[in-house]
Parts: structure tokens; C-alpha cells; sequence
């Protein structure tokens, strides 16, 4: 059991090495990434050596380390399986269009969410995520959504995080298939979410309306939430990639 | 020492896992998981349970397991480092179109070495490697040409995988700035390759010009050098964006 922690401790140290590399920052001397990970500079270089040697980073003539060319196969492989289809992707893009907000889908990974799919709205106060991008799952409409079908040691893990007011918006959410937040995660930011299921009516991911609190007032989130309803009904009919 | 040789163990199993999702195979049950992979059920569990937490892999509601959405982050920061800047990609294309064969770079993975760039030739008859896809260092021209600035345990691994002859040829690559080779790595394949170098003129990359061995004829091999020459120097001098 000792061995099996330590086994995931190292892996999961492998990773965290690989989150340093960013679009920000490409390119790590070894020196550096030992400093910023706070592990000892043998265990860097022989975890570089090993994520070398599988292409997820890259050891360059000079000696500095930068994200690897094997990490384009993954990239294939990330296209093949969350790019939306046409057909759903133009769903959120009317959904962007009609409502004028940003239109976000979110999928829980592990005790985060991600985004995986993006439709701008048409006006220049934003809600912006980069696809990818991980977001807190203690907060958030789309969490609350998202949670509903989470395994439980999550659930409790962000209730222990956000109090326990969250337990019963989760029930909430699964009841109504509708959440609302208001300045959850960031101060003016508010958003609205909706569940894309399975064909077993398990929750996959939440569709998600974001943009500033001053345009989702009390008039509109009924709005909102008529046309979320319908796209996320929809979206979960044609299927998302990864699932079906 | 060996707690090391432990942690490097794990991630190398972590990797190897990741290593079994493919375009052909998207998702695994965790039982298959651990069937292919040799490993026990309770270390795949654990391990996919670590990879999900980042995003490598996702979890689905019905408990199969596919490629995450995190990967996402990892195919943007892939594209920056390793997408060829317009005018690189227009040498690599010109060179296509001048020698009728498929033009493509590696870089030096490890023990292997992996293509991170193509230019396909307008024949039908063509040399085909997808990007990303890893190839042998032990045989192949652009494989000579990458050991001339390798570490010494990774030539010495080739030449006792291929033979004491790679040694030589790996040197007169080096001095030639050109390697060909016929049949090495598949019967009836050919290929040319010649160093891409940074600024203090180490081997960054290998331009290669693949195609079958028919047309890669006494009369045309020279040819084939001089336009490659020509194309190497000329992306030795406008950069890799992983290298710059």
C-alpha cells in the first residue's frame, strides 16, 4: 500500500512537472524547473530523462527542456475525441448567437472541471475561458451540475471547500436541471448551467451560459434557461464524441 | 537509489498506459486496461485514477476510460512549440515540389525519433508517417544523421541494435552532412536526410526525403543532396520555434 502511494506520488510529480510548461513559459533549464517544483535536481533530471524519452517534453541541444513533439499525437487524439461534431457545435453557436452570451461546455476531471468547447457571444464584456483551461468545481453553476453525478468523495471534497450550502444546490440543480451563480467564482461574473447526458441519463457535462451579473438579471436567467434547456436537451441527443 | 529507479518505474508505466489509447482504440474498460498492460487491476485503477485527476485521461459515466480533455492544454502548447512557422513550412513544401517525394522532419525522441513535420510528394506512390508517429534510431538516413549529436548511451544503444556499421556511417554522416539509405528500416523504402542545426551548430532536426527505392536512383540521390542541402541550411537558419 506504502509502494502503491508512492508509485502514484511519483506520477503525479511527473505531471506537476509538466504543468510548469505553459504558453507563457516553453522552455525550462533543469536548474529552474527543480527550483519551481521544489524536488530535489537528481529526481528532475531523471523524471525529464523518462518524460523525454516518451516525447512529453524534450531535452534541447542546449540543454533546456521544452514540451515534446510526442505530445502531438495526444494533441490527435484530444482533436479526435472532445472536437464537437458540426451538428453540436453549431448548437452552441446558436445558443451564443440568441442569447448573446458566451456559451461554455465543461466536463468534471477529477476534482476540477475543464473546458471543452467554447461559443463566443457578440459583446465585448466577455466571460473567457481558454479550452482546456481547468476551473474550481466548488463554484460555479456548471459545477453544481456537474456534481450532481460525481462520485462522493468529491462531492464532499468541494462542500468541505465551499460549506455546506453546496450540498443542497447540488440537489437542486439535479432536481430542476438548471443551476444559477452569481459571483461564486468571481466577483460580477455570473453564469447559468444545464445538463448534457448520456443515453442512461447520467450527467456527462454541463452547458453553461457565463457573462457579467449586470446581464443576468432576474428577467433574463428565465430566458436563459428556456434556451439552455433546449440546447443541452439537444446536445446530448446528438452525443458528445468522448462518450458515445 | 532504487526508490528512484521506482518512481521512474511508475511513470514509465503511467506513460505506457497512455500509450495503449489510440485513434483505433479511444476507450479502454479498466479491466482491458489491465489486461494489455500486464499490470494489476488495483495499479490501473490507481493510475487512471491519478491520470484523470490531470486531465490525461477521463473517466467516463459509465465507467470507460478515453483520452481527457486536459490533453487540450497539451495540443496547444504541442502547436506552439512544434508548429513550423509559415515560412519554414514553405521551404518544406517547395522541397516536396521540386523532388516529387515527401519531405519530412524528425527530431530525436529518446531511443526513437519522431516526425514533427511533413510535406507530402504529388506521387502516388509515397513514404507515409503521420506526425507525431515515433521511428527506429537504429536504421533509416535521418536516424545517422540525428546520432551525430546524440548522447553516447543512445548511439551505443543503436549500433548494438543495427551493428558496428551504424557507428561509422552515424561519422561519415556527420562529416558529409548527408545520409542515404535504402531498405533499412522497410524493403523497398528509401530515404536522404540531412542536418537542421542552432545557431552553435548542433543537429536539432533531420530533413529527409522519403520515398521507394526506385526512384532514389544513382543519377537522382545527387540530386535529391543538393536541393536538401540547400532546404536544411535554409531551416537551420530561419529556426524551429522549439528551438529559438
Amino acid at each position: 500500500m506504502a509502494a502503491e502511494d508512492g508509485a502514484v506520488r511519483s506520477v503525479t510529480r511527473a505531471l506537476d512537472l509538466l504543468g510548469h510548461f505553459t504558453e507563457q513559459r516553453m522552455v525550462w533549464p533543469v536548474a529552474e524547473l527543480a527550483r519551481v517544483s521544489g524536488l530535489p535536481k537528481t529526481t528532475v533530471v531523471r523524471l525529464v530523462a523518462t518524460l523525454s524519452s516518451t516525447g512529453m517534453l524534450w531535452e534541447r541541444p542546449d540543454g533546456q527542456v521544452t514540451v515534446g513533439a510526442g505530445l502531438m499525437r495526444w494533441a490527435r487524439l484530444a482533436r479526435a475525441a472532445w472536437e464537437l461534431p458540426f451538428e453540436v457545435r453549431a448548437v452552441l453557436e446558436a445558443l451564443a448567437a440568441s442569447s448573446r452570451e458566451t456559451v461554455n461546455l465543461y466536463v468534471r476531471q477529477g476534482f476540477a472541471r475543464v473546458c471543452v468547447a467554447q461559443a463566443e457571444g457578440p459583446q465585448t464584456l466577455r466571460h473567457v475561458v481558454r479550452i482546456g483551461d481547468e476551473m474550481p468545481l466548488w463554484a460555479g453553476a456548471a459545477s453544481k451540475i456537474l456534481l450532481g453525478d460525481a462520485p462522493a468523495d468529491v462531492v464532499d471534497a468541494m462542500v468541505e471547500r465551499a460549506g455546506e450550502g453546496l450540498r443542497e444546490q447540488i440537489a437542486e440543480a439535479a432536481a430542476e436541471k438548471f443551476a444559477v451563480s452569481h459571483g461564486e467564482r468571481e466577483s460580477g461574473a455570473s453564469g447559468v448551467a444545464a445538463p448534457v447526458v448520456d443515453k442512461k441519463g447520467r450527467v456527462v457535462a454541463a452547458l453553461a451560459l457565463g457573462g457579467p451579473t449586470t446581464r443576468f438579471t432576474e428577467d433574463r436567467v428565465p430566458l436563459f434557461r428556456t434556451a439552455l434547456a433546449d440546447a443541452a436537451a439537444e446536445v446530448s441527443r446528438l452525443g458528445l464524441p468522448a462518450v458515445v
